[in-house]
């Protein structure tokens, strides 16, 4: 993690740079699983499983009774955590619905919005070892309130053909409709093409690796929506002399067990902060099961000291960081100058995990620079919002001579006449 | 423009098609053009503007006199409806604006969204003959609503190097922030990988031929966010005997009328009712100068009769219209039956031009079937939501067992350990 003291605007490009990933040589691999799942449907995801997770299995569709014993080998403590955690992202969540609003825009003319649910949205989930059941609340819970009909999840086998019971657990709690044992390209294909096990998606939400990624890319090029560009994860804080040093150290560290290829970035108005917080990384790393992927994850790491708080916030903009710490004095009085991030954290109390897994907020949030011009996951990523507007015959008489212009200045003449045909018979009726 | 009786749902598939436009001849063009501008800048864009347009510009950002000239040529009953149209999307899309609300999931635990403006926006307006101010103030209006400090607009120019006065004076009107006489593919590579003149924008808003749509999508590979993807314009009118026949072939004839690749389609429960709307087309189409193109959409046309109104809003859901008229008897008490829809015209009167122009409502919406999975444009286009989170004391203690259990189920212990490292601090202090 190096230091970088007052670096110039010119540098700052440099500074937000993201390890990329090129996902151009996977794109073969994707369009090949793809031919094949549309050619040879189930048949096809079959044989990809058993490339790539090495299991054969009958049944993809996880059966009631799978689920019922994930549910018994979940300890109380665990369920009672996940059942809080539920309550709190349903809370935020439920209170992003919009009560549509009738507006008179002239008199006779009526216009508002109305939500309507993504009929059928696919989760994907990653296996592997860490199983991410708070990926499925984040994502279930939203589609359920927002009343999507088909909540589709799959999610790689492991080598005995069973998903985590944690997934299946948090799967079920949240109305999950249908869970397959699937993963990887194959799992995108299957939702996005459907075969006669895995129907149809709208949209594709979840995390996954490059394969998942470069597959979620292909099939938006097909026609379905995706949540967010895909990036490894990262955060940026912002730390002054009001921090808790290894309070920062911890929620950097968190961060950098992610994946090799997460990044941090301190960024301070004081040499002295950053030297503190380095130290209790070191000392704080030392305990960690996943310290070797910290440490790669900390190559791609850095920290910043600007002249002043204002500074590092600008930064910050600059770098449109996925999470944002704002570990100083009157953080909360700051927040009017974030302008691009994903989620925010305020004050020492307030740690990145926190809305990783419960304070409510969603933890499917732009990264790579992304939070410049889109938002994380809400509500709103699993509904459509549709127009509505009702012209009384008033409505057309006042309005319409209006519109007779416009269309005529941009030489529609059959728009034009839509309105002429109506205001003439209004004038002889 | 051929009837089908009776559709069996087998067929619906067939009859939900668009003329599809492929763009991946394009992409190599695409990709040339990308290039050169990234090495060469504002001179390659003079040669694409000199190829392509035919005429080379000194200066390509419109000077104030300029538009001051274009103000002073636009009649002013147009500027009146100007006036009027900029009144009503205001007033609609202002409404939209999102009021922060604090929820206090946990006692101790304050989750909330604020919007913040996407800083820098491009928008891309046509040019040909028919001069699309309309665009301008339905992208304008809101981005100016949102925040956006930066409003690039982009147009081509005519032979004599202008751009039509009527997008100047709604530019102008709208607060846009500078407008370059560009266009194509060159105008997207240049507000994506900006130029000495161009600045960089983060998503790009407005319609285009299929060179500026497959531009949009390579811009989006490089990062950048668009509005919608890109499709001809279509409309799907319900009408029953309740609907008068010639303002439902006017509708369909305004639609008809945007190009040879829109499409019209008409479903009634009633033959009749389709023979007399044929019959009007027959007659209005007659007088309308854009004979041709109207005759070209026709023929990927359709008109379909469906036992009843349910069967019908049932299609209309399946084929997910960009624009859906209600024609049919007590309309507004069926819009909760409609699910997937760019906007709705309700009853007699709403005729579709007037959300093209002057109701209030956005005319930038989803087509081609992405209705599904997205909407329209509205102030959302221009913000991101970020979320916000503080902790006090007492949230973290309230909440960081549940997280604590959470995360060390994941496996992710440095997750766990940046709770526990306040806890611990809390409870020794």
């Amino acid at each position: 993690m190096k230091t970088y003291i007052n670096p110039k605007p010119e540098q700052w490009n440099e500074l937000a740079k993201r390890k990329t990933v090129a996902t151009d040589d996977l794109n073969e691999t994707v369009r090949t699983i793809f031919n094949d799942i549309k050619k040879n449907g189930s048949k096809a995801v079959e044989k990809y499983t058993h490339y790539f997770d090495g299991v054969t299995i009958a049944n993809i569709e996880v059966k009631p009774s799978e689920i019922e014993n994930a549910a018994a080998v979940i300890p109380s403590d665990l369920k009672e955590a996940i059942q809080i955690a539920t309550e709190n992202i349903t809370k935020f969540h439920i209170a992003q619905k919009e009560i549509p609003t009738k507006i008179e825009t002239t008199s006779g003319v009526y216009c508002w919005r109305e939500s309507r649910a993504i009929d059928t949205i696919g989760i994907y989930i990653p296996g592997g070892t860490a199983p991410l059941f708070s990926s499925v609340l984040m994502l279930a819970i939203p589609a359920k309130i927002a009343g999507c009909k088909n909540i589709i999840l799959c999610s790689p086998p492991d080598k005995n053909g069973n998903i985590n019971p944690a997934i299946l657990y948090a799967a079920q709690l949240t109305g999950v409709t249908k869970i397959y044992k699937v993963g990887g390209i194959q799992a995108i294909a299957a939702m996005t093409l459907g075969t006669d096990e895995i129907p149809i998606v709208s949209k594709l939400f979840g995390p996954g690796n490059q394969y998942v990624t470069a597959a979620k890319q292909y099939a938006q090029q097909l026609g379905l929506a995706n949540d967010l560009p895909a990036g490894p994860s990262e955060l940026l804080v912002i730390a002054d002399s009001s921090c808790d040093p290894e309070f920062v150290a911890s929620d950097l560290l968190s961060q950098a067990e992610h994946g090799d290829d997460s990044q941090v970035i301190l960024v301070s108005n004081s040499e002295e902060i950053i030297t503190k917080v380095k130290l209790a990384i070191e000392n704080q790393k030392t305990i960690l099961p996943r310290q070797k992927t910290v440490e790669k994850a900390l190559e791609n790491s850095r920290a910043l000291v600007f002249e002043d708080i204002q500074t590092a916030i600008a930064f910050s903009n600059f770098y449109a960081p996925e999470h944002l710490i704002l570990a100083v004095e009157d953080a909360e009085n700051k927040i009017d100058l974030i302008q691009n991030a994903g989620s925010v954290f305020i004050g020492n109390y307030s740690c990145e995990s926190a809305g990783d897994y419960a304070s409510g907020t969603n933890h499917t949030l732009p990264t790579n620079g992304y939070a410049k011009n889109y938002s994380g996951v809400s509500l709103d990523s699993f509904v459509k919002k549709i127009t509505f507007q009702k012209l009384t015959s008033k409505g057309i008489q006042n309005l319409g001579p209006t519109i007779e212009l416009m269309a005529a200045a941009e030489q529609l003449d059959a728009h034009k006449n839509a309105v002429s045909i109506r205001l003439k018979k209004l004038q002889n009726g």
